[in-house]
Parts: C-alpha cells; sequence; structure tokens
C-alpha cells in the first residue's frame, strides 16, 4: 500500500482513527446488549454512548498508553475511560480482546467489500457503454495472435462485461465469507459472556453470527476473501492484455486516452505507451501475491495463534487498496478508451480477405465440387496472397475452375462481414438482457 | 498425480477413455440438435448414438492417428468414423475442437467437483460422529500453545464442521463455476453454428450455456475453481495440524489408529508417528500451489492463446485427485483417531488449577476485595503453583486473606468445568442444528 | 509430470529402477567404509558389491514386500537379501532409512541439474548461433509494445544468450545446494555410525558430507533448489514470449518452423499458430508454481517432520522434467525460427523515418537552432507523418527552416541505421568475448 | 512495509531522499565521464560535483513539478538545474531516464542485502554463543513430534548455525545478482551514449556492467534476489517454529524473554506466549509471497514493459524492510531466549528411558541372543512403560530372562546419555571450526 496507488476512501477504512471508531462501535453495541440482559445498569451503556460517541479518539494518546501496557485494546479502552469516565468500567465486561480485533477486522474488510464492488459497478457501466457503442464495429478475432475470423469490438467487450459481473458475483460472495461477528470469550466458550450479546452485536452491524469461534473467527473465511481478490485481479489483467495488445504500434487498433499537454517520452516525442494497462498488470500481480500468506494462515494452532495477525496488518489494507486503485483507474482506462475503427478494418483486410476461406470452402462443396478440390482450388487462390500478390476476392473471380461453380457475385457475396455478426445481438441479450 | 496418492474414482475422470467417450457425447448431442433444426438427417445422429454408443474407443489407434494428423480432435473425429460409417460426416458440422475440448474439460470438472463434494459429506459424518462423542470430554484450550481456559474435544471438532460445511459450499460454488458448455465455433460468433445447438447440449449435459466464448470458456471461471481448492486444502492442513499437535509426546491426546501388526520404526519401537496428517499438510500445500498457475492463466492474448492447455493438463488431474486422496484420508483419520480423554483430563491439570484463576479474581471482586487486592491475592497463590510448589486450590483454601472473602466451598465451586461448558449445547445447536 | 511433457532421460532419473540402484549403491559404499572400519568383515562388503551389483531388482516384488511391512527402505533390503544371501545381516549397519532415502534424493536432483545445465547449454548454442546470423539485421526496439528506436535481431539475442548464462550459473549454483550426502543416524548424532561412513559415502558418490543433518538433510536447500529453477522456468518464458509477439500477425518478423505437411488449422488453413512458444508459457507458470510448497517444506518440525515427503514426491519429477522439456523444446524453436528480415526493416520504416527524431532534433541543436525551435521544427515535420500523410525524411529535406541549418545530404545522413549500431560490437564482445 | 516492522537504517534506503540523493551521484559521475571523454566541459563535471552536492534536495517541490511534466527523472532534473544553475544543461546528456531509475534500484537493493547479511552475522553470532553454552545441554531429539533419541540443544543450535551460513551465503549471492549498472540508452544500443560513461558510473558505484540492457536491466536478476530472500524468510520460519514448540505449555523446554513488567494477557495472567516467533512466522509468509510477482516480472515485452514497476515499488521496501526486521528480531529472541535445561531432561526422560530400546536390543544380540528373542525381551519390557507402570531400567534389571545376558551394571550403562554426544565435537567442528 502505498499512496501512489490509493484512493482516499478505501485507505480511510485503514487508518488507526477509523479503527478505533469501530472499536468503539463494538464494545457500545456490546454494552447494550450487557444492560439489556442485566449485567451493567442501562444507564451506563447510555453513558458510553453519548460521551464516547463525541469522542475525539486521539492515536497517539493511544500509542503512548501502548508503550506502557503493551496491549494495543487495554490501551484504547484507557483512552476511552478518559472520555466516558466511572462508567468506563462497564466497557469490555467478560470479553477478550480478539472479539473485539476480529470483528473489527471483518467491519473492515465488509465496507472494503462494498467499495470494490462499486468499484466493478462503474467499470461495468463503461463497459457496457462501450460495447453498444461498438457493437458492429468490425475487428478480426485472433487466436495464438493470429488473425482467425470477424468479431465485432463490441463482442470482445461483452466478453469482459460477463467477466466482471462474474467478478462482481465473487466479490459479493467474498463479502458474506468475512461478514461475521465473534464475541465469544478467551477460547469461544462463552465462559464470560452471554451469546446474546454476540447476536446482539452482530445485528446491529450487520454480521452474521460467527457459529463456532475459539478466540479468533476462523482464517478459512478469509483466505477465501483474499482468493477471491486474486482472481478479480487476474481479471484486470486480462482486459489490460487486451489494451496493451490493442495498442502496440503494429496493431494500433485503440489506445489508451493521453491528454493534450502530456508528454509521451522526452528523448522521443513519437511515443505513446499504454502506460495505465501495464501498470495494471504489475497491480495485479501483486494482488495476486497477497492471496498465498492468506491460505498459508488458516492452519493456526490449536483455538489460535497469532502467526496471522501480521500477515493481515499487511495484506488487509495492500489487497483491498491496490484492487480498489486498479479497478477505478480500469474503469477510466474504458471510459477514456481511443478507439481506431478504421483501423481495426485494416487489421482485418491485412491478409487480403482470406480470413474468408473457410466460407468459400463450404461454399464450393455445396455447389458440387468434392471437398478434396474445393481444397484445393481455394488453397492455389490463397497462397498468393500470402506472398502478396494479390487479394483474395480478384484472385477467385479470375480462376475459372472456381467460376464454374460460383459467380462473381456469388463469390463477392460470400465476403460479407455479416455472416459472422449475424448472432451478435443473441450474445448481446445473453450479456446485457438487451441488445 | 501419482499412484500413491490417487484414487480410482477420481483418476477415471481423467483417463483418455473417459476423455474420449464425453467427446463422443458432446458430438453427439450436437448431432441431435443440428438434426432437429433440419442441418443434418434425422437418420444420421441416430446412426451417430447407436454406432458410437457402442464403440469402444482405441487409444493407441487414436495416438496412430494423431502422430499423422497431429490434431487429437480430428484424430477421435477419424477414429469414430470407423464406427459410424458413412454419417461420420455429420458429425462435428459447425463445430471447432475448442468447442469438444472445453467443454469436456468442464464436464471434467464437474464430476470431479461432485466426488470432491462427496467426500467433505464423508468428513462431515465423520466429524459429526466423533464430536458427539467427545461432546463433554473435558480438554484444555490453547492460544499461542499457552493452555488458556477449558473447552470440550467435541467443541473443537464443531468447529471443524462448521469449517469444512463451508468448505462444502465453496465446492458446490466452484463447481457452479465452471459448469457450461461452449458451442460457438472459431472466434465465439456462432458464423457457422446456430446457438440452438449449444444450449441443446448444455442441457443434455447438465451444463449451463457460457454467454460469451471466444473459442475458450473464459479462464478466470477456472482459477476461481482451483483457488476454492486451495481454500479446501488450507483446511484440510488445518485439522491435520490440529491432529499432529494432539499426538506430540508431550500432549498426546489422541492418535492417528495404528493397526495391530503396524511397525513405528525398525530401529526405535517406540515411535507412533502421525504419519498420515503430516503427508495431509504436504498434500495442502501442493494443492494450494496449483492455484497460482490456474490465476496467471486468465490473462489469455485477445480470443485465446493456448498456454493454460499445458497448465490444465498437469493441474486439472493433479489438484482434483490429490485433494480427493486427502479429503478421504483425513475422513478415515478422524473416524479412527484414537482419543484419550484421561490425558486430556491431565493435560487440562497440569498447571494446578490455574486455569481457573480469573474466575477467582471476579469472585473475590464481587465479594467486595477491590480490583487490585483481588488481582495480588490471586497471583500470590499462582505463583508457587509455577514453580511446582503444591496446587491452586489448596494454596488458595490455606489463604486467610482469601477465606475472608470466599469459604473453602465457595472456592471449590469456582473449580467447576461446568462453568466454561455451560454454552456447549447453544454452539451444537448452531453448528448440527442439535446438541 | 506427464508422457506428453516428458524426456526420457530425465524421467529415468525418477523411475522405482533408478531409485533402488541408487539406494544399492549408497549401502554398498557404506558396506566399504564399514569394512574399512572393521565394523564388518572386508569380504562381506566384496560379497554385497558382486551380488548386489548384478541383481535385477524387481519393483513388483519390492512392492509386495513393502505391502507387508509399510516401509519402502526395509522392503528393498529384504529384496536386496535375496540376492546377496547371508552376508546381507552386514547392509544397512547402524543407518537410517532417511540416510539413505535422502542422499538419493540429492544424487536425483544432482543428476537432473546436470541434464538440465546441458539443456542451457545446447539452447545457448542455438542462440549464440542466430545471434551472430543476425547480427546486423535490423529491426525496431519497442519499450510498452510502442516503436522507440533501432536495434539489432543479434542484439536482441544477444541479450537472451547473457540471460542464459546466468540460468546456467543458477543452475551450477543450485546444484551445488543439493550435492550433500547425510549418514547420521536416527537423529543426527552418529550415535550407532561412525562419521568416517560419511565421508566415505560422500565422497564415493561425488557429494559434499551435510555439515548437520537431522535424521534430514535440511530443506532449506531444496527449497533454493526450486527457487532457481522456478527463475530459469520465468527465462524460457521471457523468451518464448518475444517469439510470441514476433510471430502475431501484424508483426510476423519471425515464426516458429512450421514443418511442410503440418496443418495449421482444419477449418483455417491459414493459421500458423505459436503454439510451441505458447505451450512453453504455460509450462512455465507450472515451474513456477512448484517453488511455492518447496519453500513451505522449510520449516519443518524439531529434528523432522515428513510433511516435506509427499511435496517431493510430486515436485522432484514434476519440476526437473517439466524444466528439461522446456528447455530443449526452447532449443528448437531457437534453432528453427524462421526470421523474416525484410518484414523486420517494414516494420522499421513503419512510422515513416519518425524514429530518427531525436538524432535530429540534436543535430539542429548543433547547427544553432535553439532546443524550443528545434524540437518545433521536429514536431511540424513529423505530425503529417502519424496521419499517414508522407514521409519524415521528405517532408524535412522541403522545409526551409530546417534546410537553413541542415543541407539535404545531411539530413539524409541522419536516417543512417548505422548510427544506432556502432557498438553491437561492443556488446557482442561483452556477451560472447567475440564480435 | 508498516513502521510497526520496519527498523529505520532499512526504512531509509527507501525514502524518496535517498533515491534523489542516489540519482544525483549517477549523473554526477555520468558528468565526470562525460568530461573526461571530452562531451562535456570538465568544469560543468566539477560544477555539478559542486552545487549538486551541497544541494537539498526538496521532495515536495520535485512533486510539484513533477505533476506539471508527469515525469519523474525529468522533474528531478529541473530541480537539481536550480541548484546548479546554467551547466545543468549538460547533466544526463545522451541519458535515459531509465539508466538512472534502473541504476539507482539497483543501488538500493544492495545497499539492503548489505544490511540483510549484517542482520545474518548478528544473528549467527547469537546463534553461536547459545550453542557452546548448551553443547552439552541435553535434550529429547523429535521426529514427527515424537521422541526419538537424545541429542543435545547445543546440536539443534548448530543445525541452524549452518543453515543461516548457508542463508548468508545465498544473500550475498543475492547482491551479486543485482550489483550491476545500466547507461545505455533508449533500447540499449548506446547510440547516443558513448559505453565509457556506463564504465566509469559502475566502477565508481561499485557495480558492474550490465553485459546487455535493453532500456532496463534484466528482471531475472531481480526474480533470483526477491527469491533468495523468501528462501532466507523460509529459515526465519523454521527456528521460530521450533521456539514455538519448544515454549507450549507441555513442552516448555525454551521460552521468549518476558521483561519484568510485562504482561502476558489482563484476562489470564498465567500467560506467557510466544508472540515474537508467531510474528516471525507471518512475516516469513509475507517475504515468501512477495518473490511470486518477481518471478512473473521476468517476461517483459520486447525491449522493456513497465508492468515491473509498480510491483517493485512495493516489493523493493516491502521484502527487504520485512526481512531486516525479522532478521533483528529473531537475532534478539536467540540471544535473549530463556532456556530450561531442567525441563529437557524432564522430558528427555519422560517415556522412562525407553529411549535407550535400540541400545539395549543391540547389547542383548552382541551377547548373543537372537534378534528375535532380544526384540521380544525390549518389547515386554518396553510395554509396562507405556502404561505408565515403572521406568524401564528397572524392569530390565528385574527380568531374569534379560539378566542371563547382561549384568545390572552393564544394563546401567547402555542408558549412558553420553553415547549418543560423543559426536557432538565432530558436528560442531564442522559447524563451527571449533568445538
Amino acid at each position: 500500500m502505498i499512496p501512489r496507488y490509493s484512493r482516499p476512501e478505501m485507505a480511510a477504512i485503514w487508518t488507526p482513527e477509523t479503527r478505533f471508531r469501530i472499536w468503539f462501535e463494538i464494545e457500545a453495541h456490546a454494552a447494550d446488549a450487557l444492560a439489556e440482559i442485566g449485567t451493567i445498569p442501562k444507564s451506563a451503556a447510555k453513558t458510553i454512548w453519548e460521551k464516547g460517541g463525541k469522542a475525539q479518539f486521539n492515536t497517539a494518546r493511544i500509542d503512548e498508553i501502548e508503550r506502557e501496557t503493551k496491549h494495543d485494546v487495554i490501551a484504547f479502552l484507557t483512552h476511552l475511560a478518559e472520555f466516558v469516565g466511572e462508567d468506563a468500567r462497564f466497557v469490555h465486561q467478560g470479553m477478550t480482546s480478539s472479539d473485539v480485533l476480529d470483528t473489527c477486522l471483518n467491519i473492515q474488510l465488509t465496507r472494503a467489500a462494498d467499495i470494490l464492488i462499486a468499484d466493478v459497478d462503474k467499470l461495468l457501466a463503461a463497459i457496457e457503454k462501450r460495447a453498444f457503442e461498438h457493437k458492429m464495429t468490425p475487428a478480426i478475432g485472433r487466436s495464438h495472435g493470429i488473425h482467425a475470423e470477424p468479431v465485432t469490438f463490441g463482442l470482445k467487450l461483452a466478453g469482459y462485461y460477463a467477466e466482471f459481473t462474474r467478478a462482481k458475483r465473487r466479490l459479493v460472495e467474498a463479502r458474506k465469507e468475512i461478514a461475521t461477528c465473534a464475541i465469544s470469550g478467551a477460547v469461544g466458550t462463552f465462559a464470560n459472556i452471554d451469546p446474546r450479546v454476540e447476536e446482539h452485536v452482530a445485528k446491529a452491524l450487520g454480521l452474521e453470527v460467527e457459529p463456532v469461534s475459539t478466540q479468533v473467527i476462523p482464517r478459512d473465511r478469509h483466505a477465501a476473501f483474499f482468493a477471491a481478490l486474486a482472481v478479480v485481479a487476474s481479471s484486470v489483467e486480462h482486459l489490460s492484455l487486451e489494451v496493451r495488445h490493442m495498442q502496440r504500434t503494429e496493431v494500433l487498433e485503440a489506445e489508451e486516452y493521453f491528454s493534450p499537454g502530456q508528454k509521451g517520452s522526452s528523448a522521443m516525442p513519437h511515443k505513446r505507451n499504454p502506460v495505465l494497462t501495464e501498470n495494471l498488470t504489475g497491480l495485479s500481480r501483486m494482488v495476486r501475491a497477497y492471496a498465498v500468506p492468506a491460505l498459508e494462515n488458516v492452519a493456526l494452532w490449536h483455538e489460535r495463534d497469532i502467526s496471522h495477525s501480521s500477515v493481515e496488518r499487511m495484506i488487509g489494507p495492500d489487497a483491498t487498496i491496490t484492487l480498489d486503485f486498479a479497478l477505478a483507474r480500469l474503469a477510466g482506462v474504458v471510459e477514456n478508451l481511443v478507439v481506431y475503427p478504421a483501423r481495426m478494418q485494416k487489421n482485418l483486410d491485412l491478409l487480403g480477405g482470406l480470413v474468408h476461406s473457410q466460407r468459400v470452402l463450404l461454399a464450393l462443396t455445396q455447389k458440387g465440387a468434392s471437398r478434396e478440390e474445393a481444397y484445393s482450388l481455394v488453397q492455389r487462390n490463397a497462397m498468393p496472397v500470402w506472398r502478396g500478390e494479390g487479394d483474395f476476392l480478384t484472385l477467385l473471380k479470375a480462376d475459372k475452375d472456381v467460376t464454374k461453380y460460383l459467380a462473381a457475385k456469388e463469390i463477392e457475396e460470400l465476403f460479407d462481414l455479416g455472416y459472422h455478426f449475424k448472432h451478435v445481438d443473441t450474445i448481446f441479450r445473453r450479456v446485457f438482457g438487451r441488445a
């Protein structure tokens, strides 16, 4: 997590101030439940909310206390008492630090997930807009980097729309994975705290109750969360790679937007580089990498060991901030992408109509040529095209053995791009629900 | 994937024979749809099913043809024609090899997922049985490997039951991720094949239609699949680690089952090692590792490149076979686990009742001692226990300053394990729906 | 490890037969040392070598015994005794199974490293040959996929030569990491075996003595070994990626060799795909992935746990066989690469001489133009080129404000590729020691 | 990289101030070489050193310029000119931004490596001291977590000393990997800069010349660097795991140091947790994870793409700062480790002398018992010990069938720990060069 790749809303989730505020809310909601049950006075719960709610927690002060107590939650509670006064002794009754820490982490992660889901929504909107704009813009489809058969640029984008629709679903699932609350005491037995407190706090904070916690919320949940982020990041790389390929000099079917005053290179003024999507490629690698230690965190010792903690202090912010930045940057790239339909057409024509060879072959067969003869006729007119000695259509029309089967007009009709695009609407309807 | 860690049912999914059979079914279902639409004669579709359905595909023969054609699907189709005869020319009309290959891979993965889900079900049954058996078997809960407060062995198992319930859900989701079918042609435009064929084949094979395929089914789906397996494998490691810890000589609260004739070590006859769970620890590392290249497979070039293929030829079988073996082995470990309740109790007593220190502290406060006094009274009776100079209960009962507040009988009552176990039923009901 | 991606020499290292032969040699060398020290009769050592040396170990028979004893080394020793007879009781005196297993694994890995090093040597030879062949073949250098300034194709290859020279050094280092022998007993104390036995066996097998073994050879060595393979695999991907980029339709500066009879695609006869380098991209992902569990294997419990074993049974063969296959395939790709210098020149000219813009700028400055003026003059002649309205040289020569500073002939000289290639020899001498 | 896990010396390498200072030195050394060659006036080089050397670069000012120019190196050069004046136009002559950026990164990494190597030296000193202190402290060796045969605690530490000696060697190699300098221009051809400049700067900064750079220094070097850090981190985890195991309540052979005032747990005053080594376990996971994107960075496009940059901005500081912190913390853990030899002895005796069973077996055989009889005699005296019904020595001495072969005194001698420790000196000499 470095400022260069951070956006304020997501970064704000991971500040000490936010953490302390969440800790306070967990304690205050717990106090409500304890008061309801009768463990502490109702007036105390009220005071905690009133005085704590208005408190400006001072991180420096808490750090100062922590240096003494070597315990972050105790330091916070001591500081809270400076605001709440006498009734502070009713805070944290029967609770364990992990009750606060783990529930807080999950709240932070759910908030992060909400932002990521909104990011994907914006990206989806951008893709959809451009997809319809270029629904019928012809382009060459490529397998193995080699020209195959025609597609439209809108179809390409429809594929990414479908992919990020899945990304959204995965983030929604990931959010559920970690939207749980645990207030169950030192080893999760509720020895000193009533399970109703957990139920109340969970409900108040929009979380589910963790069925079994053992001081900690089990880390398979967090592994699943970070693994989902890694999959989404891989889709970010996928679309970024498409843009990078389209922008390379020899292809140049689309370009990242360049602002008027922007300089490509001080030494080489002709350069316009796809630096945003290259950057996204690197960031995707990082988000993927963060899933690895999250997976290793699952196998904690017995009721808990604390090895997961240092990992999460790092990947909690790093993975969510980086992915948020990446999704937002990618949405911008798509929104502002400069598309060159003429160049797409030019590339499509690069092989002189050879992309229609399969269709000519089929037509000859249907007109009575044997498959062997048809193959041979197609081939002998295709070879000169490869050598740059003419275009496929002209050659076919000049070949007497071909025109025996197909009239010039019939041949021309085989070179119709529309043949390839007749199901674009079908696919759009599948993806967008409309065409 | 090595025989040592393979089980036949899962391995069978990945044999050439199975693959060819699935290819045949895809082609035959497609023929049905083509016949229905009128592209090929209905009689041809019938013949394909009848003659192909009875065919014994010969892998050696197909390999022989492939050496010539250098194309696996063409080799198969040529061999299929040897059974089907003349009507073979109606097979594969307008289809692309990837239509068959990708749909087949997804069928294999869904079948693998079905086995893995059944594996988890068996594991869950084993855990549930042992959890109820030991619902009230007292054991020490440990955080950081250090004794904390009492739990029951059943509670530990309930936690793993909840974790593998989540594992099952993740596998069910993972199955959905890859349960799709694509029959859309060279670049996914349906240029030469009607989308109704895809719809028919998908339905016939229990799959969803892939909304946009681009010669290939998008690989974010497979990344999500293998990432889910990695999370499940981490849970396998988690439970395995628990068993390994319980079996270590100084703890010995449970042991992997040792058959009567089994030898621990030829040189050291006293050895009984947790070799199964150590093995599972290693296998979990492997299944986790396989997720990394699956994530890198997502960003293919344009409409497809084939870099994913070599990865999937390896991790397809390797990840599913290894996890199947691991889950089955783990179920066996749990079923046959030899549990030593007496040793659990002995370990629980190891610190001479110190695990009750928190409760004594609270009781003193409630009887009127200040928190400072109470803390000091508890501490001065706890220290000798650490030094091996007596047990906590006896010392407390002999301390006049303590008995000022608490009668001997009252003190004894504080040492009641039942206090810690009063919510075992609550937790069991959450996890198992019964207590 | 699957047959499709295996080569026989490397695969042979990992057969049961090879393993048993190595086990025998370790035992027989140990017997020599034991005889020398006087622990066993010299005649016994002689018999072991003679009878065991001629033995055809029967894997099926050993498996049969193992099913009974559940111990692979004991099963082998029992089978060995069937050949050696009475003197077999002098085999394995004071040794531990791990002494044999770990030393054997390291022998297998050193042999594997030898093959990999030889593979890199062949690849280096192929790269060197093509580098000199194309030392002065002009090509466009690209940063960000965008044309930058001229290079030669030989220079590109020189870079890969340097990279694989480093790969070789890394493999040599990796080999040293695991070229050790341990014969130190159950926990590495030499309680029942003299350290001189270890010294003798190490020397006889070309290994170093492991300074401290603890039943096992420490696994940081193996982690370093597999990490080195991962780095080498990444270089395989690097060169493969270059080929894939050069072969894409719009670039087509080079192509993987296509044999005369080979078919690109049955449906699209115009296709020639870079399938070998795409395949290598996928295989590189696998070899990288295998480093992850190797790193997790380092932290074994106390004197050893056996979690590393299942990992190594898989990645030992998988990583070495896959990398061997990849290196050999890559050498073939380079040897047979079809290079198109004319297309390289055509791509170089694609921007109409704009790649010389930096040099024109400098020349104008040297002739007295201010930097601002020079920049403006260059720019106004560059812009039409981007728009396809002329070539850079012609435009410059027609610009009066330019010709004030530079004569037509002087401008032409600035378009000299030789300017960019004057240090090709310098670089070649650095890399190859000759130019 | 978060303050909690950072140490100032390493963090200082990664500040903007350090980066700008290194950039300046690269430029100033290059100016020297350019002056020597005659490209720029010698007085200019002198001025650059004098005025730039005294300059306090202002990060805020540079950021301000960068916001305008969108180019970090240009912004720096503009700011530098504010100090150097007129002669600033002689700075950066013929150079490319990457010349400065890549050489700077490598200088930062070599400095980081120097600190890491010094860290390992301190750790080695700590381990050595404790190893000799406990050279003959008996402890039980464990395989699979199960008691095996006796070792000494010093032997354990000697193993870690050997492991971190290897770690040091790996860091020294890793440093060499990235200790290179590139000043070769836009695509590495030295078109606008003489190779002698690169040679001078390399020498002046203690680096090697990069044989072929292509705008960038090849990233296989950095992959190897971060992979080496990952291996070292795994060794950190290895030793940390040993400490965690030794500290667990049932073992308690050693403990992390607890300062007098330190509190284990507010609720459970009896707790002393191995939190430092648990923390190190998590940090090791992070350093391992950072190697994954470093490996993916190798395969850049053509002469360079910039995807590696965002990765390195993150893992450059993150991996080195985290490993530095971890090594320093681990050295502290070892220095201050509280060792309990009495508990080690107690654990050693836990199985009532059974650890000597192998030796009794051998002795009986040597005295004439058949192997079968001997095995049976040992076993029948071992079984009651497992059941807690006596100690092994007493039982053997009371067994008439045993004493037929061995006198009581002879049996006692078999229980001599010295038998196991006779080669401790041998091993120490191997590891430390002294015993």
